[in-house]
């Protein structure tokens, strides 16, 4: 078979085996980053990148990612969870480290159009999403045979408004708890709470437009009626309300009068690749906390 | 005094005496363009520039914006506008001749915010906008020794709840058929009806969001409040529905969330002065065509 | 085998089958537009999208793009061919009529970085590539399975220094008359005049810099090594001037200084597909015109 | 006279009478992160914003950038200054301390072409440039009247050949240890060696392309004559080699065949304007450091 598509994901490379990233949320406050700082000094750990945000100097909320070194981090990592119970407990923080070696595990969600998947997919076999894709969801089977030549499970659900609750249920079964992350790319079905509450800021969405314009159903018929001169596509958390979760990216491009809905649509999804693999990554990589309906974006 | 503000405006240059742009929509069907070239072409004009587009080539529109030269033009303007009538009549044009020596006059109105007005005034100057400045209407007296060092007439009109409809038959009056093109250069007033009908197409506004996302007051505020990731400003036609007139152009910045509103407002001040200035030459240079709520822009 | 992947290139649709573009260059005068456009309309063609341009008004060039509808006309275009030639004579047209339903012939060269080939091959088999992918040749045996399931011939044509002439008699044989385009996707060797002199025009390359910045080898470490705040990549013609062939389009990103040489690499990965498929894309829908060094594009 | 035109310049705000910024640069190794917060906690300080770029984990160059508060700053920053110098000393940092409240001097060099000065002062007016302009040099007088609306010193020195050196030792004086920041906003003579020295990393220009493309004169005609799709502008820190200092920020613009040169002039003033008040606003922040012929950007 086809050797050239099928060696997607990358192995742990030797200097990630003892890195992790650390994300911090909390009231601001004196000290926090002198406490955080000295806690990874004083155990061993070297900081190779940090980035730092206050919401408002006076009493404000404060956000920070700190990638590190520490040897031996396998045998040392609870140890170290366990230690810093006393600072997060003293800041009030929400936290978390991630180990570098252990890579996030990945569902696809998509439906018939095939350009977001094609575009994870490459990305991941180019080495440029740092994860494992553990399985791809469809209500439709036609990306069945693509995505197995990449060794990939494929799961097709069909969703009619008979079947759809029975149909949640078996999606929930195959998922839960297997995945770290949910990428709807261009899958056309709204999520029931269900679905959603279980991987809240862990189920990433793309919509075809530049939210909050053109929120819910055919964005670029309502984007060549409305006459924008830019269009753009959005990468959002899926929350309970349709396009109103936290946005995580956006990007644009020009049209003019010249592109009809079907150019649109053909610019669009360039635009739809892009954006929805960018934040894929950012979450792959820890750089997003979420505060409230928006992200802190570490990138 | 300061000859360097002084010097706006352009002269008529010698190769513009004889050009003229014309502008031509109707239904679209056979023959349209042999028969416009051939006329210019039998009148002696030189089409130097020649721009066209048919939403739908059966049956939709047809648009058509022509840059021609011809000697001795503006003793042949009148024959020429006379024989045309002929072939308009045939095609069902809707169309205008417009001479590139009759340079436009342009009314800017103002509120406190002087940053579009200053960019339009430095454009203007810098011999890149090629028009009158007529005047400069404004409910704050803030700008006026500004405006009147570059020679140009500076109306103050206070506008209160109470006195809003006397402002504005005074708006009218001054403004009233001497003026081509009035730009709302964050004017922060909402014009009535009574001024908006006989400018139809002539009367261009920066709304400081990306429309149609953030209609109304305070687009900053709302965009930081939904923690976009881009932000815009948008020129566009005014119509009785508020931001609702047809998108002339638009153009957008990224921002992030160390950005907050202030940050938003002075990012955006230079998106907004750069797409109205955009607009607004386009609407001197005779490119845009409005159909329906939509522009057509040859640019 | 995988329907998903092989349903590559698209059937003529029926629209298209009597329509054709017309692309003519010329010295400017007067009477051109008119003589063209009589001539489409008294042989019953409809014009459904023209464009033009003349580099200087006075006695510079006249580059012009028309696109036409013309029923019967497969079987009236060598009369329509032969009667334009009194027009061409008497203006000295350089000029060509394409019809759409005579989709383009392009060969693919790849070396071993496979992200513009993927691009291209999806791009074509979502039907936005209006062309036929003849073959793909390469020095290298890596993407044969993955084109082949394509249902596309695949060359390995291997080229060491010692083989080069010989490697490129068999490319010439190869492709030779049989392809109206070749695609430089990323091949790593220098083409030698024997390939170049007969497609002149007709041979598209993407270039991995924003040139003429960077021109030849290793043009991320050198933008890397200067330092530059936006990376970008460069479709051009292949003339014999390593690099220095006509522009037809460039696309940049913005990086930072925490970009290293392997970061700016993968975010130039992006850029050089879009702006590579673009080119490509361009000159399928004849768009382009090449004068001198320079190119007009239509688009 | 005009009071809109001259309230340039901003007041010390409240909150930022006990701000500062700390610029550090030294080889990595462990701690220094944690030395430093520590440092700044015990000392009172709290970090308000805090960003930090290892070039390479292992053995590379460490860069960061501290703002934050302290009571009475003022009467504490000379100890705070001294106290620091053990921790400075322990990593080899370079380092700074600035205050808030000590706004940047500068000068600003113009020649003819007055785009980039009106720029940097009307973003000084609006409050968007916090720094002192304390003169402006020009080797022509235009200018003279308009900037002394703004209150501020104009000194013209004219440069011909012949007395270049005599010129520059005038400016020397003038500014020579009175200002902190010198910007050439495009003032059209390369400068000796003597001015540059005392300047390094404090001397920004425009170039009017996208270095490293088009270096020398005439960056406009010679895009022209390449047929570049994208034209830019870059600021950087000036040296002794034409253009080949380190590179602040650089942004581009879409171009086309349509665009001769003297578009692509009027299209490159905004880009140059834009480009120039940001490498000059990052600079007053303190959030540039220098390291080799590159900048870190802490934006």
């Amino acid at each position: 078979m086809d050797t050239h598509v099928k060696t997607g994901g990358q192995p742990v490379k030797p200097h990630e085996s003892n890195r992790a990233r650390m994300l911090i949320s909390c009231p601001d406050g004196p000290g926090i980053v002198a406490a955080v700082s000295r806690f990874l000094y004083e155990h061993g750990a070297n900081i190779v990148q940090s980035d730092q945000y206050t919401m408002d100097p006076e009493g404000g909320m404060f956000f920070m990612r700190i990638e590190f070194d520490l040897d031996g981090l396998d045998g040392r990592i609870d140890a170290l969870k366990s230690d810093f119970e006393a600072i997060a407990s003293q800041f009030k923080m929400q936290w978390n480290i991630y180990q570098l070696s252990r890579k996030k595990k990945l569902a696809i969600f998509v439906s018939k159009e095939d350009h977001c998947l094609v575009e994870l997919l490459w990305q991941w076999q180019a080495g440029d999403l740092d994860a494992e894709i553990s399985m791809v969801v469809s209500n439709h089977p036609d990306m069945k045979e693509y995505v197995e030549s990449f060794g990939i499970p494929y799961y097709h659900i069909p969703v009619t408004p008979d079947t759809k609750h029975e149909a949640e249920q078996k999606q929930l079964e195959i998922v839960g708890g297997k995945v770290d992350l949910i990428v709807l790319a261009r899958y056309m079905q709204i999520l029931s709470p269900a679905l959603i509450e279980p991987y809240r800021n862990r189920l990433i969405n793309i919509h075809h437009s530049f939210l909050p314009a053109f929120v819910g159903g055919k964005p670029y018929a309502q984007a060549y009626q409305r006459g924008v001169k830019i269009i753009g596509a959005t990468a959002h958390y899926v929350t309970e309300e349709l396009d109103g979760g936290p946005i995580i990216e956006q990007d644009v491009q020009r049209v003019s009068h010249r592109d009809d809905v079907s150019e649109l649509k053909r610019i669009g999804r360039t635009i739809e690749r892009v954006v929805l693999a960018r934040a894929v990554k950012w979450h792959i990589e820890d750089r997003i906390l979420v505060h409230q309906n928006k992200t802190v974006v570490f990138n």
